[in-house]
């Protein structure tokens, strides 16, 4: 049995989603979303975001962890504090001792579907297949993390 | 007595610099640079960037934190990896529970020269003129640093 962690780094919100080896198969173990307050200092919203993550990588153990590598068209500044926010995961992942890796929106969808211009709700869809669940994970946030946790689980398949 | 601390952040290199009110003046006390490997791992590079400024805050206990803003002309993709670098050393000052503030290069150009759009040269000799240092305290880094702490030495005389 392997555990494999999700990431969907933002500021505001950060996806996580958890799932582990099970005969051979991809077992969904726990998914959620990290908020934080835009009325907080960014100090104070960069510590919660690290001290949720550090008491997840403590709680599920994971072999690995896989994040969503930022995807910004126009607007920089935007992509400045969520890059700050992926600094302190990182770093929760560092202090852990748990290997992290980060994948491209593209790598992500074709890791899970097989083609790296599905569209958003097939990705959604085939994480749903893929875990065996009922219904789709929500928010968002914690199905593309669940999606990146996929991908990362392949590659420790490929890569030892 | 009041303690401030200066950063100039990057990634390759994070200037630091310290000084104090003493007697009205201010006093130099410490600078240098912190410096981390291209060779090494993000995650590496970030955890020896935040351990290194929670050792300085532990040591000398500044009562306050002024960081250099960033400015990117083009580079966004080097941006980036500074920014998760600003990321880690926010969440230092964070844990520490001094408080940081953060200033525009013109800003911090207006603090110590008194003109937002002065050379880089001019600012350092003012850096050295202010603190009564006789050599211009290097790396560049250690120098914008210690521009930087002087800005937030003014600042906290203006708001309490």
């Amino acid at each position: 049995m392997k555990r494999f962690i999700g990431i969907d780094p933002g500021l505001a919100s950060v996806g996580y989603g958890i799932i582990e080896t099970r005969g051979g198969k991809l077992v969904h173990v726990a998914h959620g979303c990290i908020s934080t307050d835009k009325g907080e200092a960014l100090e104070a919203r960069l510590l919660a975001i690290h001290t949720r993550i550090l008491a997840l990588l403590a709680e599920y153990k994971p072999s690995g962890g896989g994040m969503e590598a930022l995807y910004f068209s126009r607007n920089v500044t935007s992509a400045l504090p969520v890059a700050e926010a992926k600094g302190v995961i990182r770093l929760a992942f560092a202090l852990s001792g748990v290997p992290l890796r980060e994948y491209s929106p593209a790598s992500i969808k074709t890791g899970v579907v097989g083609d790296g211009r599905a569209e958003k709700e097939q990705v959604q869809e085939m994480v749903r297949l893929i875990l065996g669940l009922k219904e789709m994970p929500s928010p968002d946030h914690a199905s593309d993390a669940l999606a990146a946790a996929i991908c990362r689980s392949h590659d420790l398949d490929l890569h030892g």
